[in-house]
């Protein structure tokens, strides 16, 4: 009788129930949360518990995957740590747990994200000094060079590979190879390019890699990582200057038993789940990037020809994100430019520089040239309406 | 033409994509992540950027329904302040935003959770003293009032509600009138009965609560939220010892311009929004109560007529989650108890206790008293499985 309870209440349960369908939102050109897959949000459809075996089998795929995507392995000595929050919640986990309290660290800044890394760190009363970069410029490893062979006392690196406020891309490679010259420890935020951009840890001389689910993995919001040379995430100790974002705790829990220390966003954690098999699908990251750099060159193409001009030289630029600068007619607002784009469904974003007016466009997410060639229309469209015309010199193109 | 163009985007991203109806999981005898409804989950199929409007209105709308369901307002000097990642996060960034550099912390401890206040504290260098108490009994408000009148040093006191490991539930209010009486700031992490047990902020003294979306409130994790008095989080100044974790921070944040510092989890808060919708559609605090509070019912009752015992005592029963010793049978093992029940669809919890031999089973989540009849028949078909008889003297009925 029990058995056939059972069945019925198994019975009850697996009728299918009404599901909605998505609803189509708003193109996200943005640096995120981006536009993403409807399967990688169907597959938050689901509650599994945190210590399920499914569960810790999916995190356990996730963690090799991410390693095989920066092109190291747990044989070679790296590992992957997932920390839950935002990218910034990854970077702050990062700093704050494998900085020595006698420590001192050198940021390389050209933008709010280099900043962001100077600030957490200064938070935690870490010894912080920095080099300033103009924001449309790539760092310059002679630079770092100068200041690593002047100063003895620094032990750690940092760099933002992508700065997302400006979309320079820095030559990061060439930066770790001065940083392991000098036998320091290298730290990359590559936050908005991890996925995007194909980047060798290992090569690059990376022992840290910040990143995060919704950006160029095109996963949803609210879980971060770190790819860690193991030695060295070892040999911090207890370190940490928080119990929440401790990375060793965190990796020693996830090695332990699979599971997290504190409940996870498991609905987060199916979604990038899911989002890595469709990366994989797309041909990985050179796949991935192929398409990218595509819309890309549709936006500098398209946008150009209506007379913008970007803020960085072509050549510094990612195919991340693209900072435009204001036209210079009087009757471009942006605030009424954002909203006309987002009464067309087309979500652009603010800029983020001190010294210049600009906006920016991110190629990045569930975008296809497409929809490039729709936002284009759309801002010609919005143009023609505010009544802004612009015929700035091209010089440029 | 450009117009034709966009109109013709629109109407192909218009066009409904094929859904997958929602696999039917596991049901979740746990303290979360717990089985959620559909529609929670469905609210998820959607990707809105963090600065769109309608976002913002969503965010505020949360803020001002969790002050409701706290019995509290902004009018009446309270503020709610979202806080991504899971409980702890939102515990430790309460904890290291608001104690002053030479304040001094009592935590009540009878289980993990005030064990892991504990934690937090000293980890940020917080001067600590503590009050344990038996896992299974609640705490005493003369043991705190001894306390307090003994060490003027101490300016802040920790409690947790319900303290999960358990299912113990302490008399908060009693508690606050002591805290209050000798004007000490009164902290409760009331993670897993926020949304489940009906408390008043104010009538209880509480200057600041932590909890969490993924408990009573049913929706995913990802997500937490302190509610505070809004003066004494004024008052707290700089006091944040992380970035990430700034509680004054990511309040001013919020005002300022109704969004987060960093990227939040916006498909996680989106279905924090539609269960508030549905927690309103049941009633509220008092409709949902009453299921949780028949569930447990209708536990008790299946579970101690197959000889069952609980470890805390009827009156100090929560109706959250509810601790049973292991049969003395020697034929019983959890690892198999748990894996049997696992294949039959139903998932319970493993004990967290220090000194008996026990496991958990939780009422909250989307449940009902079929599923408990469900997972009541499925333990009697796995004990029978298992040969394990339980005639254990039934004095607790």
């Amino acid at each position: 009788a029990n058995r056939k309870k059972i069945r019925k209440a198994f019975m009850n349960q697996q009728q299918p129930e009404r599901v909605t369908p998505p609803r189509t939102d708003k193109l996200l050109f943005t640096p995120g949360p981006l536009t993403t897959s409807n399967t990688v949000k169907q597959a938050m459809l689901r509650d599994l518990g945190s210590r399920d075996a499914e569960f810790v089998e999916v995190v356990q795929g996730i963690r090799q995957h991410l390693l095989e995507l920066a092109g190291v392995s747990q044989e070679s000595g790296y590992e992957a740590v997932l920390m839950q929050g935002s990218g910034t919640f990854g970077v702050e986990a990062l700093i704050s747990s494998v900085i020595p309290r006698d420590g001192k660290l050198l940021v390389i800044i050209n933008g709010s994200y280099g900043k962001r890394i100077r600030d957490i760190a200064q938070r935690h009363g870490i010894e912080t000094v920095t080099i300033e970069v103009a924001e449309n410029t790539p760092a310059v490893p002679r630079q770092v060079s100068e200041i690593l062979s002047a100063d003895s006392g620094i032990t750690h690196v940092a760099l933002v590979h992508c700065e997302t406020s400006s979309g320079v891309l820095h030559p990061v490679q060439e930066i770790g190879a001065v940083v392991k010259g000098f036998q320091r420890t290298f730290i990359v935020d590559a936050m908005s390019s991890f996925g995007g951009i194909p980047l060798d840890v290992a090569k690059s001389g990376i022992d840290y890699l910040a990143a995060s689910a919704n950006k160029c993995l095109e996963g949803v919001p609210g879980i971060s990582f770190v790819v860690a040379n193991r030695a060295q995430l070892l040999a911090t100790g207890g370190a940490a200057r928080s119990v929440s974002l401790d990375l060793l705790a965190q990796w020693e829990g996830l090695e332990n038993d699979g599971q997290f220390r504190f409940t996870p966003p498991t609905h987060v954690i199916l979604a990038l789940h899911q989002a890595l098999l469709e990366l994989d699908e797309e041909g990985g990251i050179a796949g991935r990037a192929k398409r990218y750099a595509a819309n890309h060159a549709a936006l500098l193409k398209g946008m150009r020809r209506m007379g913008f001009r970007e803020y960085v030289p072509a050549e510094s630029q990612s195919h991340i994100i693209t900072t435009f600068l204001f036209p210079e007619d009087q009757k471009f607002e942006f605030e009424d430019f954002y909203q006309r784009l987002s009464a067309r469904n087309m979500v652009i974003y603010p800029g983020k520089l001190n010294e210049v007016d600009c906006f920016r466009i991110g190629n990045i997410g569930r975008l296809f040239e497409s929809d490039i060639e729709s936002l284009l229309a759309a801002i010609e469209a919005a143009l023609t309406d505010m009544g802004v015309t612009i015929f700035q010199p091209l010089d440029r193109i």
